[in-house]
């Protein structure tokens, strides 16, 4: 029974811990395929094409964006970032669950696009923490702290109108499995079953 | 933090194992409530009023549908069964998951009317075991089988449209492991998170 993956969507406020606990779930997750975004701003240090992003010109973006190649797609202080739909749609029909680490704004066209996508939104324990840990990051001057805390607030207020499911990361392995949880439970849901569920009707109409 | 609890909703074709299943979910999970259903029939042997059945006179019953206390309720054989509201209400209240183990037009009732139940139906391996099974229970005469196996099939082909989840009961751990991964989700889900994300919001609003 060749089952559809999972389309996974996970966001969260800047400052919650989403990177540690997507790693930690790709340990515990045999399954999973996740998705580079491709974007067009320049690689920071250490950023490796095909890895951290796939990096594109704004010439190639602007064609994808037109050929219909990106899933979701954005453009922030100058950049656009987005999510190549080929390799997603491949890996899904192949059975792999794709992982999608996006903002609030391309889950929401991820989710109108394909409203079987699954959306996980990673909270913080309390909101002092949080607001801690993005003041303290300085590697940023003042205003841009101060724009990065407002745009956490105002995705938090919008997150709950738009996500599925919320998981506090109270701690990375308790995060990982609670997302671990949801996967697990939507490979019993209707899209993923349809293939089992097919097959038992035929059985059924072969033995009526 | 208090959640409100799930309901539960597990159903299946005769013959499939439910009955099982679901004692071995309610041996790894600790919150979960059994609904008790009321009924019109009479006891069988070795069946304890209040743990199998609430059993009711006809006239109890009827007074009980009128006085709108019944959650869902069906006229089978002659006899009424049905799920008593106030008992779920108050547990689910409490935050206690409520487990109802119902049969398809009951489930269709309990959506109809609580639209955030989690419905789960339950498949089995293949149908050539399920319709051994069912020929194999030497308690009925031959007409009584051939009406549960029509019923079973009629089921089967209405379920995939109904349900949220289908389980496979290959093995009864493996099947109550599936339904305790969805409660573990559905845990995470919009519902059961509200009262979180209500927080999170106010202090969003005392930090902004």
């Amino acid at each position: 029974m060749n089952k559809r993956g999972i389309l996974l969507v996970i966001s969260g406020p800047s400052g919650v811990g989403k990177g540690t606990v997507i790693n930690k779930l790709f340990d515990i997750d045999d399954n999973l395929y996740f998705s580079v975004s491709a974007t067009t701003r320049s690689p920071r240090p250490g950023e490796v094409d095909g890895v951290h992003y796939s990096f594109k010109t704004r010439e190639e973006f602007e064609r994808d964006i037109e050929n219909g190649e990106m899933l979701e797609y954005a453009e922030f202080g100058g950049n656009y970032y987005g999510t190549p739909k080929s390799a997603v749609e491949k890996k899904l029909a192949q059975g792999k669950d794709v992982v999608l680490d996006i903002e609030i704004q391309g889950a929401r066209n991820v989710k109108r696009l394909m409203p079987e996508a699954v959306t996980v939104y990673i909270l913080p324990p309390d909101m002092t923490e949080l607001k801690n840990r993005l003041v303290g990051r300085k590697t940023e001057d003042e205003s841009a702290i101060k724009v990065r805390i407002e745009t956490a607030y105002k995705e938090l207020r919008e997150a709950p109108k738009l996500y599925d499911f919320f998981v506090v990361n109270d701690t990375v392995d308790s995060a990982a499995a609670k997302i671990e949880n949801i996967l697990e439970a939507k490979r019993c849901g209707k899209t993923a079953m349809e293939t089992a569920l097919k097959q038992i009707l035929e059985e059924v109409d072969s033995l009526a």
